[in-house]
C-alpha cells in the first residue's frame, strides 16, 4: 500500500530541503519505496481534520492505510522497521543505531531549535544580540563532542542507519547559520549524506513542491 | 544479564525524580527486571572513561554484557523491545506508541527544556523576566494541545505504553513550575502515571540515593 505523507505548501525554507518532510522523503528513497504527498497550508494544519491526524498542527504525517502517524523520527523509524536497509540486523547495533535517532532528536536538534527560534522569532526583542551568543555556544558544546564521538569514520556506527540519516537531517539545519563550517569532520558527514542518491531523489521531489516543476526523472 | 544504568551521584533536583535516569528505572520497573545503578559525579561524567559510554557526557547510560547505549528514549525502546509490557504486540498499536515516544522527546521536551535552562542559566541575564513569558507561552501551546489530544482518556494511545512513560516523564519536569495546574486532564494523566507502583519502586530508589537511605523493601 502506498504511504502518503503530508509536507508544506509553502516551504518556509523555499524548498532548501529544511521541513521535516525531508527525512521522510529521504527515509522512503532509501528504501525504495514509492509515497504519495498531500500539500498543507499553514492555515489547514491547524484545522481539525489535519489535527485528528497530527495532534500538534505540523507535518509530516504518514498514513498508510488505517495507520496514521506523525512525528518525523517515528516515521523514518517505521519505515526502517518494515523495510530493510535502515537498520541493522543485529539486535545490539540496531539498539545502538536507534540511540542515535533519539540522540539526533533529544540531544542536538533541541539547540538547534532554539537557535532557530531565537533568529525567526527573537530577532526583534531587546535581548536578541545579547543571547544569541549564549545559543551558539550550547549548538558548539554539542557539536564538538559529536564531532569528537564521529572521529575519522564515516558514519556514527558501522554502515549508514537510520541514526545517520535523522542526524544529518538535523545537522543540515545549522547549514544556513554556516556553524558547521568549524568542524570538518562533521561538514565531511552531512556532505556524505547529502551526496546519498536516495537524498538527492528527496530533495529534488521536495524542491519541485517549491518550484512547481517536475524532479528530473519522474 | 543483569543491566548497570548510570545515575547522578548527586541529582541537583534532590531526588524529585526529574533526572532522566528515573525513566530508565520506571521502564525497567515495569518489565520486572533488575538492574545495578552505578553513580556518576559531575566531574567524572565528562571524563574519557564516561564519555566513551555516553559521547554527550551525560547520564543515564545502559551497559548489558557488551552493548552500550544512551539517550533515556532510546534506553527505554530497548527495554520495551526485549521484554513484554511497555509495548503492543500490534504492529499499527506499536507504531503508534512509539510515535507517543518521539513526541515526548522531540516536540514536548524541548520546549520545557528551554524554560529550565532559561531559569536555570540565565536568571542573571537583563533578558530574564521579559523572555520567561515567551517561553511559558510556547510550552502552554503544547500543552493545550496535548491535551486536547488525550481528552478523557487514561492514556494517549489504548493502554500505558513506553509512549505513556515517557510523556509523563517529561511533563513531570513541569511540575515544579506549576504550569500543569491548568490542565486537569493532563494533571489527572501525570498523576495516573505517577500512581503506578512501578514507578513508585523506581521513585523510591532515586530518592534513596539522594537520602542515603534504603527504598522501602529493598
Amino acid at each position: 500500500m502506498t504511504p502518503t505523507i503530508t509536507a508544506f505548501e509553502r516551504s518556509p525554507d523555499r524548498g532548501r530541503g529544511l521541513a521535516r518532510d525531508m527525512r521522510v522523503r529521504w527515509a522512503l528513497e532509501e528504501v525504495r519505496q514509492p509515497y504519495e504527498v498531500r500539500l498543507v497550508s499553514f492555515a489547514a494544519m491547524k484545522e481539525p481534520a489535519h489535527r485528528a491526524l497530527h495532534p500538534f498542527g505540523q507535518i509530516p504525517t504518514y498514513e498508510e492505510g488505517d495507520l496514521v502517524l506523525f512525528e518525523s523520527g517515528a516515521i523514518v523509524f517505521h519505515i526502517a522497521q518494515c523495510h530493510a536497509g535502515l537498520l541493522p540486523d543485529d539486535a545490539s547495533a540496531r539498539a545502538r543505531a536507534i540511540t542515535w535517532m533519539f540522540a539526533a532528536v533529544n540531544t542536538i536538534e533541541p539547540p538547534i531549535l532554539d537557535l532557530q527560534t531565537t533568529v525567526l522569532l527573537e530577532r526583534d526583542q531587546s535581548w536578541y544580540r545579547e543571547r544569541l551568543p549564549v545559543v551558539e555556544n550550547r549548538i558548539h558544546d554539542r557539536l564538538g563532542q559529536l564531532s569528537d564521538r564521529l572521529g575519522d569514520a564515516d558514519w556514527l556506527d558501522g554502515g549508514f542507519s537510520a541514526g545517520d540519516l535523522m542526524m544529518v537531517a538535523v545537522l543540515l539545519r545549522l547549514k544556513p547559520s554556516g556553524m558547521l563550517d568549524r568542524y570538518p569532520s562533521l561538514s565531511a558527514y552531512v556532505a556524505r549524506g547529502e551526496a546519498r542518491p536516495a537524498y538527492q531523489r528527496a530533495f529534488a521531489a521536495q524542491l519541485a513542491v517549491f518550484t512547481g516543476q517536475s524532479p528530473a526523472g519522474g
